[in-house]
């Protein structure tokens, strides 16, 4: 039987999902707590990846088992650290492929807009100072929405992305406590994508940058004609859509 | 001139308000940003203590000095550690104490009650498991309303407290995402007495105490008749009232 598995994380201590040389990674992590409580070797499967200090409220996997399943979530639980939860583990169709059956995924960026960061969410929150002309950002955000070649806003991985091509369906700015946070859907994401359009939206926010010059960096595909990577705290993976 | 100053802090990382030996107090560190930032000694006196690990959304606090105000509140937020931010400086009558002009404090506390914990609380919540009698609780809770003598759930500090009759105005419990949270109101509040309240009532959510326990207990006056301690991460000291 195929399951998908999703996963809540707090990144701040982890070196992201996929396991890297010398670190602490959350994918190894899931696997080997599913190993112990289902007694065989198991191989988990996810989404995509996230970075070092990217937290997921709804990150998603898969993995094949022939044992019941009845109490493995609270054994999971039980088995992980407190920052990794496991939220649901469900039945899935045997040709469902968390990463290949999704249809798009929703990330949030935070902004904390206020000159007095509140303590409680400081993990969670990129703090912006100065000026924040939400307009111009939007603005800006407007002209990346749809399908276009956002090699300037993707990092270079180990081996190359060869298509750079992705639809961005929505870049909405949502007012909350302290701020307001980017809401992100696509189809699919660049390595960095949200980080670097969040930095150089920022620098249009704070009129560094035009909101048109962002037609000439995507046009040049070039990613050192974009802003910086905004930090990775604030960043969200928030769901996984089939 | 006299101010009062109104401050929010993460207690994680501190030993309390209160300076004690060999332990990082959040009194102190504010004092001394204040003497940093006013260059002249400093006496900043709280409306109270909060213990080791418990956290405020508006402690207060005053202090005396001639010396212009205009960026204290930024210069403040930037001399102290990210977990304690100064929220707001006002300027008070001579005559004003923030203990002894105190008419009141509203504390939280948070209880995850769902199964599976929220990582992005989990440093702010008191996770507990099994039954959970809430209607029991609001039974036992309204028998603690009005002025009583409160001994039995007081902790002794250093020197005894004499005067252990306190008025308690409300305990109301508030359905909030994966539990609730109980609001203390009253008039003042005896060492510990939040926490120690909070443990009893859980056993009688548990249903290992019966509500109406909670009358004998009141009238025995002794602290080793409560309930145990409920874990200090998941106190809020939420507003001083004047």
């Amino acid at each position: 039987m195929r399951y998908k598995i999703t996963i809540s994380y707090d990144g701040t201590h982890y070196s992201g999902w996929q396991v890297q040389a010398n670190s602490t990674a959350i994918q190894p992590l899931v696997q080997s707590a599913l190993q112990t409580a289902l007694r065989h070797p198991i191989n988990l499967s996810g989404s995509g990846r996230t970075d070092a200090g990217v937290h997921a409220l709804g990150q998603t996997a898969h993995f094949d088992t022939d044992q019941e399943i009845g109490r493995l979530l609270l054994s999971l639980n039980a088995l992980l650290p407190v920052d990794i939860r496991v939220l649901k583990i469900e039945p899935v169709a045997a040709d469902f492929h968390a990463r290949y059956s999704a249809t798009g995924k929703i990330y949030h960026y935070h902004l904390h807009l206020d000159p007095v960061m509140d303590p409680f969410v400081r993990l969670y929150r990129h703090h912006v100072f100065g000026p924040f002309d939400l307009e111009a950002l939007q603005e800006g955000a407007a002209l990346l929405i749809g399908t276009h070649d956002f090699a300037a806003f993707a990092n270079q991985r180990g081996t190359p992305c060869t298509d750079t091509v992705r639809t961005l369906r929505r870049i909405d700015p949502i007012l909350q406590k302290g701020g307001l946070r980017l809401e992100f859907e696509g189809e699919g994401f660049l390595y960095k994508m949200v980080r670097n359009i969040t930095g150089t939206l920022l620098d249009v926010a704070a009129h560094k940058l035009k909101p048109r010059a962002l037609v000439d960096i995507l046009e040049s595909k070039d990613r050192r004609n974009a802003g910086g990577s905004a930090p990775p705290q604030a960043l969200f993976l928030v769901q996984v859509l089939y």
